[in-house]
């Protein structure tokens, strides 16, 4: 019943528990188009099903994900028959519109998307080797999938400034302090310990887990709907610009790019 | 001037702190109708009473409370003169819009609406036995008193989800680590440490305390009326649901309830 | 190009990052009206000159500011050219318009708007002789630069209000536990760690740095604008109050205020 796929794993449990396992671990777990659309099938589709109650979404080989996947990404995608721009920004509605608990369990590199879906998740449980990186600026874009929003709502104002801004690299002790996951656990307990509290919320109705995250999500609908929207909007005057352009070509030839270059009259 | 009742203390120092005690040790301090009007009597009189600067909420015998009393709840009370539902809704706008300072003290079991209650207070300092809950998936229900708001408000948006989904007890010290208590004393001391950081609040201007809290309320004052109006729907929605049903038997029954019944199709 | 004053110093380095430093060590850098409107202007230059990418504020002496300097405040000022009421009014929306990164390192005295305004800040990067202090409800006032919003979004309700409503003294260590400034460092090291953590950011694209404190800043600018509105008809009420001119009285007499003689029926 749940969407097959070679590259996402899922395995529902008698507890009502659905592990949602991204699974190309020789790629770290980068999402390509079939990635982001198989994940967002599963979960509309386990909104549906009544024997999910929870949903852990973590990654195999002992990395959450490193984001897309850029081998992948097409500038000018095919049209698709959903209406979306591309499978990305089909996957951002389905993520928020999932209406029972989803719980991230991540470890070893989670990187842009990889850093962002976490946040989006109701909470997340990391291993020791968690090293996660919000590399925005870095490529000279913005956040994404209203993690403008929910990082605030998770760690405060502050906090959330000097990590999207400096593009830092944050390990699983600072991530703990900070309120940015609810436990570090050492890589081989993740599994176990997420699951048991997965199973802990499982046990309760349904219908009460689906309503008390509508009254939890009443507190940041509104501010993450107006973070996407801002985020879409200068992602894509980003996007391709000299600086990104500058950004990603670097980063292929193996050198530090030179952003200075830009600091001209005109351009502030 | 101040309210009288057998199950609600107040007394008032000459540095204009009022002590609230719920006083029903024997029930845990749980609410009954008398209690909820007392309580919410007493915060509309110490608004007004000039000799009032900030009220310290608190409990007798060693617990602050165990929230509602299922022991004395009506399924269809009486109608009541002031037109609201039922003397728990009376109390909710009350316990809003009461303008000055209010400190919660809790100890022991806090738990429901004992523990709600306090997240609505402007603070709350806690004795080193708090064992406190937010039962409502567990009876198969929602956040109440705004706490789907001012949970997420004091401690962020990830642990806030865990607490609220899991139902699972919270000691003194996790309370205390996630700002969700400002500050964990020895149960000895904690009635006298309230006290004094009272007073020193008490000795500033009450028309500058008034003012302070008016505009730290301008940032949450939508929130937490969409908050319990979401709750409200919800709960009015899930009381008396089979799920609930089954919670509230199990409870008399001394068993485990068996949700998984309504994991059924036609029922997510 | 940068303006240039006797108690507002500036320094740009090749790397993009701009010092602007409070100077007038003798009153603990307190503002008055010269430096209110020197270091606005400083932020308007600097958020079109394409040189800087990061600002830096900081104070000199071994202080950051006492806030307004009472000295040189006038009851009844002269008009201004530019329509506000005075040069405080006009230095708020210029800071809060400031598009690039701003952090504020700081360390000694931080009261009133010396607390106030590196709340406004990205983020705040701390000496150990930290002594912060929000004095509003000890004068008879309310928190202003938007702070009553700011402060929580930092460091979460309830622990706000125990510091509004109570004045109290925070140490650098206390600051840091509650996320009201991102990093503690010895005073000796401050300004060095300060600068390396400002030039990391200013290695990225300044558009992209722009455009990530847009996205951040779309979910508190509603808020900050509203708080602002609150906090000033609310210190246009208080300010000159009886409450208001015996706190100032009192602080001048070197003589611990009086406020009970307030608590009379008909004023509560």
């Amino acid at each position: 019943m749940l969407p097959e796929s070679s590259t996402i794993q899922t395995q529902l449990d008698d507890d009502g528990v659905l592990v949602l396992t991204l699974n190309r671990p020789e790629r770290k777990n980068a999402f390509n188009d079939e990635q982001w659309d198989t994940t967002a099938d599963t979960l509309r589709q386990a909104n549906e099903d009544p024997r999910v109650a929870v949903v852990v979404l973590t990654g195999s080989g002992g990395n959450f994900s490193s984001g897309v996947d850029l081998s992948s990404f097409q500038a000018n995608p095919e049209p698709r028959s959903d209406g979306f721009e591309s499978a990305f920004h089909a996957f951002v509605p389905a993520l928020f519109a999932f209406e029972k608990p989803l719980i991230a369990a991540v470890q070893g590199v989670a990187i842009g998307g990889g850093a962002t879906i976490p946040m989006a998740c109701d909470f997340v449980y990391a291993g020791e080797s968690l090293r996660m990186r919000l590399p925005f600026a870095n490529l000279g874009l913005v956040p994404e999938i209203g993690s403008s929003y929910t990082l605030q709502a998770a760690i405060g104002r502050q906090r959330a400034a000097e990590l999207m801004l400096s593009a830092e690299w944050i390990d699983a002790a600072r991530a703990l302090e900070m309120g940015l996951v609810a436990r570090v656990l050492p890589d081989e307990q993740l599994h176990a310990e997420t699951l048991s509290k997965a199973r802990e919320i499982a046990q309760w109705p349904i219908s009460a887990l689906r309503a008390i995250k509508q009254t939890l999500r009443t507190a940041d609908q509104a501010g993450i709907e107006a973070a996407i929207r801002v985020e879409n909007e200068a992602m894509g005057r980003l996007a391709g610009s000299p600086e990104n352009i500058e950004a990603v070509t670097a980063f292929m030839q193996k050198r530090k790019p030179d952003f200075k270059q830009f600091r001209t009259k005109g351009r502030t």
